[in-house]
């Protein structure tokens, strides 16, 4: 895995994935007490980063074998970037979501083109499953972040950061990265080794499911101890990945930790300051640059918005509970 | 008033105004019956298109006389961004507003460092009393719509739609335009006829407040019965502009009128499908494109989505009557 791979993904992403712009707001710079400038991968196709991921790994393939089809477990963003990925890529896409998946993720899954394949949590075993579908079908399985071609997708995002933050005149910042497995992360750090070396990645989870924070202290992969139960979900994942981890642990700095309260606060900010729609797991990383200044060493930050599907009785929540 | 002066305006705007993409969603396709592309100026600067008239203006101003600072008139987004273009400029700006506008906006327009001047609508003179600070302070006035730099600099809208919808394959289509006054329609037709001849831009109204519609219709300028009571307050005037409406009468089609509920359920499928937020004067174009198909020609249609300056409650309530 290296940043040559990022290169050569964004050559195959290039007018496929959306050039998400750089935002600002003189209001959020004051709250921040520095300059703050956010990435939107909300804006993303299908609402998140996880676009670039699948988008690289299916384009990737050799075409006998894409033909086939692709296979991923995914309740929620991943699930959506691969079956948009697939579909215009023209081949078969199967989705494994738990049965108690929100309908609606089911039906957007679903509507972009996939097969969705549901299983009961309790009584089904998702990987054989999975592994019988693959085998009968030759479908090839996307991982939702720890693969090269994945992370090297994701890593795009830091190529144009690194470009865009240099026509602001950033060349030193903190980067905040909301982080799950670390295929964001990781790709991020990665391509700003390279191309804004004065940047430092910092990856950003919600209290309770730090599992990335402490392995950075200990310098070995811990887990959560716990995996439902946050409003971030979309970034939960049991430890960061194999792949993934020894990248973020010679690359990153020590990791930030928000509060619930802290992402509704940042997903009412970007409504009213940006106009964007955040989701939980999405704003962690613009709450650690709002709320969480004294442990942020930069004159600028960057904070990097990584998903907007929300669920409109959440977000109206965020914005009732912390608007004027 | 031509397109070379847009051009010149799109160079002094350059790396000032944020460029916005173009987003599109196969949801929206779906809803539309046909290829929808929708520019966010809600992403603009201070939430709205109207950062680029007013930096447009100011820019343009001799040096000297720029220094001496400006005024404009305003209760909403021509205020914040004849603030912020004046302060980038490091020149005092004066907004005139009513003593009953929003607090909201008051407290913004001062954070952006202009000196509000509050007045009584039923007991004060508005004009007169511009008059008086313009002349004692030698403050240059800028016009929200009718004036030919205003106009030049909400035309860079159109260039970046002719650039942007080509990538896309794009190059005919119905645009659809939220009008009010008519300065963002006029200058995006006027740049689309040299950039984008096979586009047809089409102003888009609410019930009610639809002066540009019927003054095509007519072929003179008609006013509106009344000028409160839209929840699209932004894009309500009296009527079309001496110098916008020539331009609007010789090169748009027909006019798309369309109801508040539409507005409500067109910033719900932006928030669901674009990840954006959209005041309702803002989703005007959007509307049109997802709920008025018999009247678009066009195979694609690309709608402008003006501005997001939308209170909290009210955005909940159009999420909340327009979700799932």
């Amino acid at each position: 895995m290296n940043y040559e791979m990022i290169v050569a993904a964004a050559e195959r992403l290039a007018n496929k994935a959306r050039l998400t712009p750089l935002l600002s707001s003189p209001f959020l710079n004051e709250i921040a007490g520095r300059q703050v400038l956010v990435k939107p991968e909300c804006l993303q196709h299908t609402g998140s980063f996880k676009f670039r991921g699948a988008w690289s790994a299916v384009s990737a393939l050799p075409e006998k074998i894409r033909a086939r089809g692709v296979i991923a477990f995914s309740s929620g963003n991943h699930a959506q970037g691969v079956a948009l990925a697939a579909r215009a890529h023209g081949v078969p896409a199967v989705i494994i979501m738990p049965r108690d998946a929100p309908r609606l993720k089911i039906e957007n899954t679903r509507a972009l083109g996939a097969e969705v394949v549901l299983y009961d949590r309790a009584s089904e075993d998702r990987d054989a499953l999975g592994e019988n579908l693959s085998e009968a079908r030759g479908l090839t399985l996307v991982k939702p972040f720890d693969d090269p071609l994945v992370i090297a997708g994701q890593g795009t995002v830091g190529l144009e950061i690194a470009v865009q933050a240099a026509e602001q005149g950033v060349t030193e910042a903190d980067v905040l990265v909301p982080c799950g497995g670390g295929g964001l992360t990781s790709g991020i750090a990665l391509a700003l080794e390279q191309d804004a070396p004065e940047m430092q990645v910092r990856p950003c989870e919600p209290e309770g499911f730090d599992d990335t924070t402490r392995s950075l202290t200990a310098g070995r992969r811990e887990r959560n101890a716990q995996l439902t139960g946050s409003i971030c979900d979309a970034i939960i994942t049991p430890s960061p990945g194999e792949i993934t981890f020894p990248i973020l642990h010679r690359l990153c700095g020590p990791g930030v930790v928000v509060s619930d309260q802290e992402c509704l606060a940042a997903m009412s900010e970007a409504f009213r300051r940006l106009k964007i729609v955040l989701e939980p797991g999405g704003a962690v990383a613009l709450a650690a640059a709002l709320y969480h200044k004294d442990e942020i060493e930069g004159e600028a930050v960057i904070a990097v918005a990584s998903g907007g599907n929300v669920d409109a009785a959440l977000f109206s929540d965020a914005l009732q509970s912390f608007g004027d």
